[in-house]
């Protein structure tokens, strides 16, 4: 029904995640409206994105040189690898400038409803990095739900044989809030992971 | 803090409307695991529809060639014009099945908070197009809200004394709704519009 430039760009719109028929249409006509130069600037940069960037050999953090940037930091401390699900929890963990270790993406989480297992993960290469006598913890930062927990229980048992430290980040009230307004399970695991002071 | 290519994708999402910093992320991730000629094709897809779309120089309805599909067609009803604010809303006319007639896009709505006013709409080639003898009626379809209300005043006003029958839309209750349901004005205009059965 619309011209075919524009059902073609809403189509395009469409397999975006979370962007159904009407946004997809507003996204296409507002794309339309834009100045040339931002379409042109749009247009070139999802395709550098895809072209350009690539996972990094090592730790799988995505980069635009292998190895990442992160990796090839020589002043960074070797004896820890955090482990965390997608390259989005890499830049979450830098914002907090307080780890100074370095990191593997495994790409996902074992999940059995949505058919992905351990080999379905960046596993091998992680294995493979254990074998440095320098890398003395793993500090497992999958999220803190089913799979992430199924996940680091996997990964835990997979390292642990090896004499290397397995830890888990801590569970427990968020800085900030209000334990009226805590989860139990939250609340639980704050009494059980209480510290003396 | 992203890899730069990312980042400027990042960028580009974020300048569509209603897409803030995070789902501008969450997409622009999603788009560099997509197909790589899904990735083409959407670039594609966005420069074409900047490119290859114009306003029809008679209606200023978006269109491929020029003068548009509806205006070229020679089978429509000549005698009536009908007035919406967007390409969109032609769509949603041509969709009814019940229309033949000829449309209009003005490109926006009068209104005085945002700035806009008459010159900034697509007015003078309607003005224009009723000086053919055989336009008979224009029907005001702009939208039932204040802007929308106020256009078609003004445009009423100015068509008018030419003689020219100015309609616009029927108001009351939407087909499937409940009394109940309906807020005080719409009722109020589906009194006011009661047809005799």
């Amino acid at each position: 029904m619309y011209p075919e430039p524009i059902a073609r760009l809403i189509d395009s719109f469409l397999k975006l995640p979370g962007i159904g028929q009407k946004t997809a249409t507003r996204l296409a006509f507002y794309s339309i409206e834009m100045d040339e130069d931002d379409v042109a600037l749009f247009a070139k940069s999802l395709l550098s994105a895809k072209r350009d960037l690539s996972y990094c050999t090592i730790c799988g953090n995505l980069t635009k040189d292998d190895p990442c940037d992160i990796c090839k930091d020589n002043s960074r401390d070797g004896s820890t690898i955090l482990v965390v699900e997608e390259t989005k929890d890499v830049l979450a963990m830098e914002k907090m400038r307080n780890y100074h270790g370095y990191y593997h993406v495994l790409h996902g989480v074992i999940s059995p409803i949505e058919g992905v297992g351990p080999d379905d993960l960046n596993l091998a290469s992680l294995l493979q990095r254990l074998h440095n006598p320098e890398v003395q913890e793993v500090i497992l930062a999958t999220n803190a739900n089913t799979e992430g927990e199924a996940t680091a229980m996997y990964l835990s048992r997979l390292i642990k044989p090896s004499g290397i430290t397995v830890s888990r980040l801590a569970h427990g009230l968020s800085v900030g809030s209000d334990i009226e307004y805590a989860d139990e399970v939250t609340l639980a695991k704050a009494v059980e992971g209480r510290r003396e002071l």
